[in-house]
């Protein structure tokens, strides 16, 4: 069996590992508004990669993977909870191919159930040895507001004319990558690795998270629509603010940027994302986001080589899981 | 100094202490709306009560008041985030006189910040001495899915046609007294109190929870209108379950029954509050009331005696504040 193929399998046996979990997670019978939304969304899945994240970062540290397992466990409920409350405020009909809880039951059930899945993320924690919970604790804390903040931001940008390239990466940053690497550092501490090797880690999930957003925005406009599984160019005619648009405003001259704004401006049409992709391209920009990508990703890398404790076969699983996240869809 | 009027002052005394901390979280200052939107609702207020009641803890197993404020901290905010996300759900355009947070800015916004301010919540606890941290995590988690549930439960009545008495002193205990116990027994772990001790202290707060609200069901309806500073009878208007209603529809004969649903159902008038009360009055619900209330206060008062440890003083202060609690309005 090829390297990559055990890898493979070795994550597969992961997810299905938390997936477990997270299907037998004992809820309450009632009231059943509160946790029945919170089964259901739980059950319309994802693909665990966060967990996953804190059971290999355990591995890398030389523990079971299961050492991580309220880790795991915390971030992925956390991440969930995020979610549910973010399709309210964006009004999302469908998450995964599902109805969102909001449209399901209604708003009210949505914010309530969510605040519930919050506090069981919370709760996650309390089988992890005593001795690491006030680190533990910090982290999540600390994740969890960061990523409020992302939401914020996100919703702020909708709202203005103009988003910076620096502003835009923060902003996924703070709503995204900062998760992966809580994901990472999390497993590092309940794995006992010390504190410059926690910080790694986190560095590793945080380049890998900012890397996989990225590839994400290219993805919608350049992705291979065979294996992407959806039409390109949905963030064009969803007016969202993408790497690929806020770097284009940053480098295009005059003409160019007003052309940009008035086809953001304009209505839902083919042209509209043939040309804004036209001057996307006239612009280099795919080449920019791809240089941009592997350079992420090449930090992240970079940060896990540090370790020196850790362990180069899980070193080794860890890259191909980045590489796997990142090649995802084209 | 008459002891009263000495623990009226330490009592005062404590809740500036909350006050102050509560008023200098120092939060960041962007995404300011985020934060900002936290400051605001944090600044108008509230008495503080359930804070206090975990500082009297601490002082009842002979510790400083201070030793409890993690814990302290964490009940506030705690119990603001659920009023600030209630206050969406309920579409309340006022809280304590002043706009709602999904008023000022909006409903986005509120629950986000609401999201935020959870977060904050559990972040009072990080202080908390190291070996203590798993049980006040436990016990937030606990207390903070029954908030939940209560939620859930008084929203699900609003749509029922009938509510039995033990549905909803279930559901008021969820929804607010339990968090009175929970700041009792997080107060008491943070000194140090031994479990049965614990479990005293919480028995006390919860049932001075109950005690609370029933108290609060009655002067609505049978209040000094100058002493209560609202027009008796605006649960009757806002056909709200009280304590008086579910008991009335309880033990009423079938005619009375149905003169209370109609009048229920009727328009707002002077004359619903005065039939409605009427009716209360020929089954001897006010009677039943109160008699409920100092039952409850007096199961408050066994456990808190129940407590060979503690330091009578401070037993007297609790006692006295429970009083103060329910003397309150009338």
């Amino acid at each position: 069996m090829s390297q990559i193929t055990e890898i493979k399998q070795h994550i597969a046996i992961l997810q299905h590992l938390v997936h477990q979990k997270v299907m037998n997670l004992d809820l309450p019978e009632h009231p059943n508004r509160l946790y029945e939304p919170i089964s259901y969304f739980m059950s319309i899945g994802g693909k665990r990669l966060r967990p996953v994240l804190a059971l290999l970062a355990a591995e890398l540290f030389g523990k079971e993977a299961a050492t991580a397992m309220p880790s795991a466990l915390a971030v992925e409920l956390f991440h969930n909870f995020t979610l549910l409350h973010d399709d309210i405020m964006d009004k999302a009909p469908l998450r995964r191919g599902k109805q969102t809880v909001h449209e399901k039951y209604d708003a009210n059930v949505a914010i309530l159930s969510g605040d519930a899945l919050m506090v069981l993320a919370y709760q996650q924690l309390l089988p992890a040895d005593a001795t690491q919970l006030p680190a533990l604790l910090h982290e999540i804390n600390k994740v969890a507001l960061e990523v409020c903040e992302g939401q914020q931001y996100d919703m702020d940008f909708q709202d203005r004319e103009r988003v910076t390239t620096e502003e835009y990466m923060r902003m996924i940053k703070l709503k995204t990558s900062v998760l992966l690497g809580a994901a990472m550092k999390m497993g590092a501490i309940q794995a006992g690795a010390h504190a410059a090797d926690q910080q790694r880690a986190y560095d590793f999930g945080l380049y890998t998270g900012l890397a996989f957003q990225v590839q994400d925005d290219l993805l919608d406009v350049f992705g291979d629509p065979e294996k992407f599984g959806k039409k390109p160019g949905g963030d064009i005619l969803a007016n969202k603010n993408t790497y690929l648009r806020v770097k284009a405003m940053e480098i295009a001259d005059q003409t160019t940027r007003v052309a940009l704004n008035s086809w953001y401006a304009a209505p839902d049409s083919e042209a509209k994302v043939l040309e804004v992709t036209h001057l996307f391209r006239s612009l280099g920009i795919r080449e920019m986001a791809e240089g941009e990508m592997q350079a992420l990703l090449q930090r992240a890398f970079a940060a896990l080589d540090g370790i020196e404790s850790a362990n180069e076969h899980a070193k080794a699983k860890l890259k191909a899981f980045a590489e796997y996240l990142i090649a995802r869809e084209e």
